[in-house]
């Protein structure tokens, strides 16, 4: 076996032609039975297999420097650069991350886990290599996919003024996570056809110079081709054309269903995760198409990420032109629901907290200014959301609860978010954004107004008094059982659901300081700049006190929910006896 | 005059070819005379005139609907949709905006101020014309400065799969507020050069039918191309080409300072504004110049704003490749100087704090996740910065101090700005951002620290009791001036530099409980998930009583400095007032 002999990108060079096809097939098993197990992104990476071992084979790592994108393609690259040992051995799975991780290895530059950063970042690299007379050659590996994103389109426009080293390597294997969408894929689809001889060329169009690999899961013609470009004092696109999920037929087959997979029998393909529960997602979905079918006003958006409410391939097609996916472009998403409201429709756009971090500048000036009607509904924003450093969304209310206009909603549970999201949809006055709970799909059975004009009202779904717990979203619940460990020691306490993140109830504030002492906060998110500060600020000045929880503002990375709670003491337990402490 | 009976579109129609010319003529000399009298937006408004004309002869507007990209070219179509008089009569120069603005006018349809965003916009707007079974054309208009940001560029490539009517007309003047930077204006300038006939073209490569019009200053070539496209049922870009300042030759002749002017002689083009002081952002280019020549790793970066930190045409060509314009893409700004941080060199961007609201997720992502030690210097964050609603600097402290591991300082005079400045370029470990002070240039004859590595640690300037005053960075002197008028009022209170604003000094806040009954927090920013929200909430269960001073979270629009000073409560007076009263 090859593989296990590779500890480092020097070892690469010592194979020949049928070594480094054998040590290609080799990478392939041990992806295949570590993502069997232990699920992760699929597709970008089987394709990416021989264009990494050719890019180790050429250039020499970590002087020549590989930057790549989103990380989603970067297993082979692991698995060459001393890291094969938690791609061969099950007990060492847990060694590396899902992402590049500088931590881990020399080879590794960036932790990156968002789209179409790899070029603007390798321009930096590039740059200073060229100030501080470096050297090596400096190499972005980008997909087709995250081309579209507007700091990679920056990102190329600014290459081509380097005037030196800069290899931008262009994984083209014609998908996005679903199909790719945007005028740019036709010229994509044009270069492949004509084997890269096109007149026609967005890549020349930026001012890049071009080199063209038909056979993107060839070694030698990319060694070849890698060959051609190195040392080059000129910015070049290579674009090869690759084969999602090459080497696995189900992966070949579905493109869209295996760029990312849980684990699976190898043998059938079948997912071994089985979900049979309600999700958001889906409820959504389907919420929004019978909406669709009665209104042809409202418009379902996503960035590249359809699934994240619950807009399967079938329901694309049953939504038809009511349904726009604008591919990796989270900023051209949010200005075309702008644009959407402004012309009579109703947009709605779904998208991950993480994701909706790129859109501060559009959510401002494009929708807030403008009061732009358009509903956000927000994912993931949550401790139980994805639990990578680079996909945590937990800071969505400082970034754009303060944002002004923008109506920020938290919904407690499955009646509410419907309620919630019935109103946002159908008014016309503000922009609303949804908090998504992320704690599973909750029927509280009871019925909400669908009227949320009346600005940051909260409501008071238990009258006690001495302690207040103001409980946002889906940390309703943890609300709920804290007023009820609060009971046991004898305290009833009030319970409020704020509904509104982006104000305060002045009046409902101020009339609980009559019967209580202590003001508690809940929230799904860090406490710097959230919501539990705007309340301690408004109680600055009296006798109430206010005991703010949430999550430290720091970057978390695969961590564990229970013992994050814990240690921000956001447990019913913990907070009674913070409470009890502060009585005494 | 015919300008003079232009009242709405509909009369530009019925003028023939030779009124068409003398309105145009008319047009600029109105033009000429508000700008030297008021100031604005010169070059691009004189370049577009005879293209607006155009596009109202030809289309239907308000059924069209024309949007103007960062509205620096909307004076002429402003002048033609019954706002002339704002443009003819002095007194009435006040009436309109310095942008596009719907409550101004039903032929305008968003409040726009930031570039880039016009051909997403209007994406929507076709789109839900789609949907609903609307007509009329719809058309965005930008320059050629605009296109190099990531929103536009990915409008395009979106626009292009309408599959509809959509037209975007491209205003080539081949600038941007300073010279173009990036690979794309060779392929402009190479279609510019072949009157629009090169085969590589990079409107047709993102997907877009493509017209070119190389007089772009005549409006019989004008009104040809843009019938030829009206009502086209497939994207295009009418690319013309015309010239910036067109009909006054100062600003033909010197385009980069006649982008925008302060009032001027006519006769001369001499400013009329004069200013002898000194300022930060040509004290910054001089420190960064010095620094420059004795350390070829310090980088300057721009995104097209190169003048907010001094760095003028000489200064630009003394720093050599020291300074980095990457053009219009703050994003790629961001992330390149990350790269530029992990690669051993010294990335220092300069930006106002409206624009920085473009980087969120690259702060975040590309910079923060990885602890690249990039400095930021953030213009105009302040009550007395920009005052149209779409450059306001007030929401920086939210959107970035809630971001982790960033160090964002507050420095209160020109010695503490060139301690923290240089303490932050010369350090490794942090991403630092320093809030330029916007209250002029204050000396104050102390020495400062130039090491800040002891996070978070406030300082005492004045040791009082009862009353503290934690002044943050230009509020500073207002600090002073409340301390003043504290002592008139017999109370010897605290002042406090707390230098940081992204944490809390926990343990100095705690020693002040000792001896004080009242902190009072001052920030030139909103209070909305700000500064002042972080003290309450520290003191949230203590006896302390807070009193924060900042503005209400909202758009504020061409406002008076001192009128929303006094309307939040933020004069010495005031605040002792509120102090007193607390106090009793």
């Amino acid at each position: 076996m090859y593989l296990e002999k590779i500890s480092a990108p020097s070892d690469v060079k010592q194979l020949n032609i049928e070594e480094r096809r054998q040590l290609a097939q080799e990478m392939r098993d041990a992806l295949l039975k570590r993502l069997s197990a232990h699920g992760g992104h699929f597709g970008p990476n089987f394709g990416m297999v021989e264009a990494t071992i050719a890019l180790h084979y050429v250039f020499d790592s970590p002087t020549d420097k590989i930057i790549f994108d989103v990380s989603h393609q970067s297993y082979p690259h692991k698995m060459l650069t001393g890291r094969k040992d938690a791609y061969l051995y099950p007990e060492r799975y847990d060694d590396v991350s899902g992402y590049s991780c500088p931590e881990e290895s020399e080879h590794d530059f960036f932790e990156i886990g968002h789209t179409s950063t790899s070029i603007s970042l390798a321009c930096g690299m590039a740059k200073a290599r060229d100030i501080t007379g470096g050297k090596g050659n400096v190499i972005a590996v980008i997909g087709d996919g995250s081309l579209s994103g507007g700091e990679a389109l920056e990102g190329l426009d600014v290459a081509a003024e380097l005037n030196s080293n800069f290899i931008v390597v262009v994984n083209d294997n014609d998908m996005s996570i679903a199909e790719n969408h945007g005028g740019m894929y036709r010229n994509l689809k044009e270069l492949r056809d004509t084997n890269g001889t096109a007149a026609n060329n967005i890549f020349k169009a930026m001012g890049l110079e071009y080199v063209y690999v038909g056979e993107g899961n060839n070694i030698d013609a990319l060694i070849a081709a890698f060959e051609s470009v190195k040392d080059t004092q000129k910015p070049v696109a290579v674009h090869i054309y690759t084969q999602k999920g090459k080497g696995y037929q189900p992966a070949e087959e579905n493109k869209e269903n295996w760029h990312w997979c849980m684990p699976f029998d190898v043998e059938t393909g079948e997912s071994k995760f089985h979900f049979d529960g309600e999700d958001y997602g889906t409820l959504t979905a389907d919420y929004l198409l019978k909406k669709m079918e009665k209104d042809p006003s409202v418009l379902a958006i996503t960035s590249a990420t359809p699934t994240v409410f619950g807009f399967t391939k079938d329901k694309r097609e049953k939504a038809g032109s009511q349904f726009v996916d604008v591919g990796i472009a989270e900023e051209t998403a949010v200005a075309l629901a702008s644009g959407v409201a402004k012309n009579g429709a109703k947009p709605v756009y779904g998208v991950y907290s993480t994701f909706l971090q790129r859109t501060y500048d559009q959510i401002s000036q494009d929708v807030c200014i403008n009061k732009s009607a358009v509903t956000f509904l927000v994912y993931a924003a949550s401790v139980w959301g994805m639990n990578d450093v680079t996909h945590l969304g937990i800071y969505d209310i400082p970034m754009i609860s303060n944002i002004p206009n923008l109506v920020y909603l938290a919904p407690t549970c499955k009646e509410e978010y419907f309620a919630m999201t019935e109103w946002a949809i159908e008014q016309n006055k503000y922009p609303v954004a949804v908090r998504v709970p992320s704690n599973g799909v909750i029927k509280s059975g009871r019925e909400f107004p669908t009227d949320y004009n009346t600005l940051n009202k909260f409501e008071i779904t238990r009258q006690g008094k001495e302690v207040a717990v103001i409980a946002v979203g889906d940390f309703y619940q943890i609300g709920e059982a804290t007023v009820s460990a609060l009971a046991e020691k004898g305290i009833e306490a009030t319970l409020i659901n704020p509904r509104f993140i982006s104000g305060i109830d002045k009046t409902l504030l101020e009339e609980l300081k009559k019967e209580h002492k202590i003001v508690v906060t809940l929230e799904d998110g860090i406490l710097s700049g959230g919501f539990g500060e705007k309340i301690a600020g408004y109680y600055g000045t009296s006798e109430i006190k206010v005991l703010n929880y949430g999550f430290k503002k720091t970057f978390l990375d695969r961590y564990n929910a229970d013992e994050i709670l814990k240690e921000n003491r956001i447990t019913p337990e913990l907070i009674t006896e913070d409470c009890l402490f502060l009585l005494k």
